[in-house]
């Protein structure tokens, strides 16, 4: 079989790298290194992909493979086999372009800068928000002279039509009220409000609008960034995407989605529910269109259930009213930002908020560690969010990353322990899931990777 | 009945207002430059509006009214009562607001410096020409140093979802490959290519895309302008704005419409079927989504029973391949390029196109007009061309605009005389608008201004 | 001999020219018009000439010529024999090239827009002080959204170089305070704050910062433009170039200079001087370095001795203290600020300031015309003013305009006519002027060209 | 004695720091880095001061302090009695403002990302070429699509009037041919050549000129950065500095300096000498007005005696004839493109020029280190010119470097012994400086800090 080859310059970027970054990037024994910049490349190429099963993207180009060439002019990258779907009569879509530099600026920057940097200590709470903070700075992603405007967008990348042109209203209702977007890539309800601000932002004549998309390696192969997207950042993995998300955003919107959606939710209730914050302004709205009224009623009883009354009072609920879900957004983060600049901390970083170690702290998906998570009573309730949290990541990995996947395959579902009062909420919750088909992709069954054993 | 005030000023715009030209527009004796602004503003303001029957928009708005006030930092506009659809959370959506200067700029600038310059003879038809650039001029309209690249799209402002998002798609698919879009404003098909485009050149990261709206006072309040529009202008009537769609504009594409959609048709056959534009490049795609494609059938049997034969060598139909569409208009206005450097005419205007000045005449469509038109094959083909576009213009006023309702109410229908060779074929069209509901919103029963006597 | 042609394009101007107006621009019928477009060109492009005498220039240069070229991508300059300084190896200085577009621009406006325009009645007062306004706005020299900050200039071409540093010092000190500098072109005073302000702008970071030119036909081969000039502005003529000074100048700082300066003083006090304009705010400093000190002493005692104290009110002399001009010079267009602010009048047109017709109808000064000014006590101050001001202004005509010499050559010297009380301080300051240097560029020996008969 | 306390923010740039960032520099354990901002950040400060001795501007200023304050908006800086020189009515000049935050920038990087991580192995020549690219990068210094164009002025900070308006005529030579500069910052060949250039690209409307100014805490106290540098970089030190205008700059030109520049020219000479670089293009004028022809003759027949003829072949001289050495440099630098371009070598950095440890590695003056240089001939010429520069280095530490002039205060003058054959005309430069007082700024005395021993 020929194969195909492709090169491609910043052009605008600004990549400049060292000999010895280079030298790396291209080093044989640096192969994890070139493999993981392989996959989260092929990754960015495959935007227009109906796949959410990273195992099977990889599978589909296993003979796709990038390299790094220095140049007069800064750094080209050559890919071989890409997929088609990244360009136009040929010609790369320029937003796909900036990704792969986006995506080459962050590994070599987490593995040399980070990674490879003992002035990080990353078993330690406040050097994992310095790093968060380092990769971030590093993208550019940490403008200073900007007041609070930027609203993280959660929800499920597998929605239906109805609940999709729904995050479009809502995305369109916050960029006529000048707030910007990020979400965590992918198609969903990640795409939607991007190209409803966008439609927005062109009717405000907003010149430089932001749409961030926080990805992590091990995700963005099931959920590729949309080219809208002008700010890519890979995180190193799951949880510092999180602590990314609740720091540089000013307030979260939360659309319907599936068990990652949940488990961004527990993170944030968790975080939020710490003595710490309590004074912390934060505003949290979960909303939907009528038709999904069912959905967050099963949310907020699954919270009341499991992490109480208090937790509640962090979020509000709306249905079917994007005007208002902006005009909440709009009020709150005007209150962030009179929050900050009274306690003179930074609009583009949200030093204030407490985040313990449990949710910082990476959780492998293995199924000795997803059969021993404390679901039980004997704990406050920010950590047994936290270990909720940590269930449903595990449950997302075995759904749709390369790694979980395998897992599965190879020993079997997860077993997932817990007290009565605890698994009861859960097994109902995620059977509504499986049954409202929020596990995965439309058009595929799905198997459940997990079993509940109380 | 309380007022509401509001007082906007065009930041950021560059509108600068003599003493004088501020002293007439405020002077009681210039009531009709008056009453043209401040019609046209409403028009602007009500862009939301789901009317499309002029009469009743002013109606509905009769307590509007507009000033101009000059102040330290330049002009500000008054506004009483401005329809409510124009802000958000009672901002005025910035679009909107760059519109109405927009409006005042053109309209000061026709008043005093086109019909009260002698130096515009505009029975003659190269003052005509000219004074259409000067208007495009005035409005920063011609961009020297810009690569055709200014597709303009036609179409119905009242079309169906389907069609509706055929024209997002074939928008999306220019937008992709560089081409900025052109339309006459309005809903439908006139606002469909914008929203594809603004998310393709988002994707394309393309920093100063055009979208360029071209009205006149007559339509504009049946077709107002969608903030998107980032370029507008007002030409004084329908026969300049023609005029300027087919001289700024380096291809067209039409999709499906009415009688205004088919009026456009056939002015530019009309002119393109002129001897002296036999070997001007001028791309030409009448499209539309697969359950459309009888429509262009219809359309494409019509011009052949009475242009002929020639006239379907100035255009190709394509049915259901958006991408098509933009393929053929980048190859189309890329040879356009190559033909006006290799003569040496400019690429932000059309020098080179002839036009008949029986195109470039203000028909009036009084009942005697109407009756007058020489729809007979005792003339060369472009000329009959002319007489037909004149009946759709006719036929358009009388269903939309302000004067032409007004006219019918009194005078009864229109009477259309001319041979049975061209009549059938006319009544068959107007027959399959009435009965595919092209001629007014959904929503509204079509009542015919018009009868054909043959 | 052997003819070289060069041709220019705008780049990035926006110079769009019409059919009707090229085709002007190449009729012969219209030699006048290329004539005076000729002119201009060949004074802009000779800046860097050490001649200020316009008549050499024109001979020097009798084999020059310009074409107007239109294009595919806008319209192109053809330039016949050149004068070598404005190039650089080959390559044109690019703020010459914009000169001569915006040489292009201005003649093209004024002649089919201003003098063509019978809208325009240039015998009357409002109508001479909105074709002003119209060719500043043309040139885009009225930005509306900008604080006051635009300093003019004045001071003489010819001056030596202490006073030169002078000149750039103030400049310097104008610039590190924010304030744009406009002058009338031409070297000595007129570049020196130019040069000095630049630096500052580099050093405060002023990305956008204005040095205006604003010329005439008449003087500009005898004080072309600096390149560092980013906006020029050909006026058509010596008295809607001072009522341009005038009317966008914030504040007037005065530097050493000959009868040009003098005229321009006498202009200015004459229209300050009007009871109209009593408490309109109008900073003017006269400044000079420590050995100048003499000349403002000079002047301050002709202004005395012929306008009064009142006149003396209207400025403050500062000497030898470039950081003092420039505090007087914020401290004073603040002041305008708050006035335009309070009055609703514009920030970038004096609207406020009322100019008599003596002050704006074009004083020809042929001989009859100079032999009766009426130099008497018996008129009102600001009267007797706008009196000296001719007189002044037909001695700059015979000194270095090319008209002018032809008359003197012609008709032998002006002979000026008036009161002893008038004329015997006149005769003193101009024995000064002469005695100092100060009527033409150094190395050249001067003849006078008037005679005062009392 | 009470204190004066101002407070600066960033406006524009993009200073953000995390908190282990600003805990380090508040963190009194961390007096070092305390002590190395504070004083950066009054040389800076200092800019208008007519003093180059380090030591006296600590003394003057001992009162002087700065802090760092972390708020809502990013970083603010707060001084304690900060030298008036930096402000205008109460401003800080913002160019000033900016070099602040440059200082802090580079200072924070260089501490925590290249002397505080092991990546670094700071006694390995490429880990040193790659620290110098990092901090660059971090800089912003490095851009990578602008083909070649930046020129690196060298010369004395203690030159006369004659001397210092030849630099300035340079300079406006090189900015009229479209090339940037870049200079070691402080007065004299440091600021003229920056002064020509911003008149020169005002006239060439060249939008984003960048003058480049790059120090080490050793010398910019005594050389502080003019204000027109829009690029500071601070290296850690002298060594890493001119590391850093070799690999930057795609030209050399030398102006008459002292010792200082004496170093920079044997530290180039020996890199250029080495025969991996042997075919490199590397353009090298040495220029000076005619009065000063001398100067060149001296150094010219000073490397003859030392390096040898082969050396000469790397440098013109050119005298007299700005425009003449701006045209060689554009030759020059043209020619680099080319070879930049066929070698695929990057634009923005020079990693093809060889550079051997002994021009990398920090040269303590200690006096036991200067008595200790081999000057003697049983070495190949680029090591012996390492040596010499060395020696140089010293001299210029002992004239005016604070650490250098305490030692030289309680040791002595130091010993610099060698072969009679190099220390000879090392003696007669040596001497010819002190004669044309080209050791210390004018109006000082100066006491030489040597002695040489043959």
């Amino acid at each position: 079989m020929s194969s195909i080859t492709v090169q491609v310059s910043p052009e605008g970027s600004l990549e400049v790298l060292s000999k010895l970054e280079v030298g790396k990037l291209l080093d044989s024994s640096e192969s994890a290194l070139h493999e993981l910049f392989r996959n989260c490349s092929l990754a960015v190429l495959n935007c227009g992909g109906q796949v959410d099963d990273s195992k099977a993207v990889f599978e589909k180009y296993r003979n796709f493979d990038i390299r790094v060439l220095p140049t007069a002019r800064g750094v080209r990258l050559e890919l071989i086999n890409p997929p088609q779907s990244a360009f136009v009569d040929g010609e790369m879509i320029r937003g796909i372009r900036e990704h792969l530099f986006s995506v080459l600026r962050d590994i070599v920057y987490t593995r040399f800068e980070i990674v490879g940097d003992p002035k990080f200590d990353l078993s330690e709470s406040r050097h994992i928000t310095d790093a968060v903070f380092h990769i971030l700075r590093n993208a550019n992603g940490l403008v200073p002279d900007v007041p609070p405007n930027m609203v993280v967008c959660w929800g499920g990348h597998s929605i239906d039509r109805g609940e999709y042109e729904y995050t479009k209203e809502v995305g369109y209702e916050l960029g006529l009220r000048g707030l910007d977007v990020c979400t965590g890539c992918g198609p969903g309800a990640m795409k939607g409000p991007m190209k409803g601000a966008t439609i927005a932002h062109a009717k405000q004549r907003i010149r430089r609008p932001r749409y961030v998309g926080i990805s992590e390696p091990g995700i963005i192969a099931a959920e590729p960034p949309n080219p809208i997207v002008n700010e890519l950042v890979i995180m190193p993995d799951i949880e510092k995407r999180l602590e990314a998300f609740v720091r540089v955003g000013h307030g979260i919107v939360v659309f319907p989605g599936g068990v990652g959606t949940a488990e961004e939710i527990l993170h944030l209730l968790g975080i939020l529910m710490h003595p710490e914050n309590k004074y912390l302004p934060f505003p949290l709205v979960f909303t939907g269109p009528r038709q999904s009224a069912g959905y967050f009623e099963q949310i907020d009883r699954f919270i009341e259930a499991t992490l109480g009354q208090e937790a509640r009072k962090r979020y509000e609920i709306v249905i079917g009213d994007p005007a208002q879900v902006a005009r909440r957004m709009r009020e709150g983060v005007d209150l962030v930002r009179q929050f900050r600049r009274h306690h003179d901390d930074a609009y583009y970083y949200n030093w204030l908020l407490h985040i313990e170690p449990a949710f910082q702290t990476p959780f492998v998906p293995s199924h000795e560690n997803m059969a021993g998570l404390a679901l039980h009573r004997d704990q406050p309730a920010h950590a047994l969010a936290a270990n909720l949290r940590r269930a449903f990541s595990g449950i997302v990995a075995g759904n749709v990353k390369a790694e979980g996947i395998r897992r599965i395959e190879q020993e079997g579902l997860f077993e997932i322990r817990g007290d009565h009062s605890i698994l009861d909420p859960l097994d109902e919750l995620l059977a509504t899931f499986v049954a409202q088909k929020r596990m995965k992709l439309p058009g595929t069954t799905y198997e459940p990777c997990y079993r509940l054993v109380a």
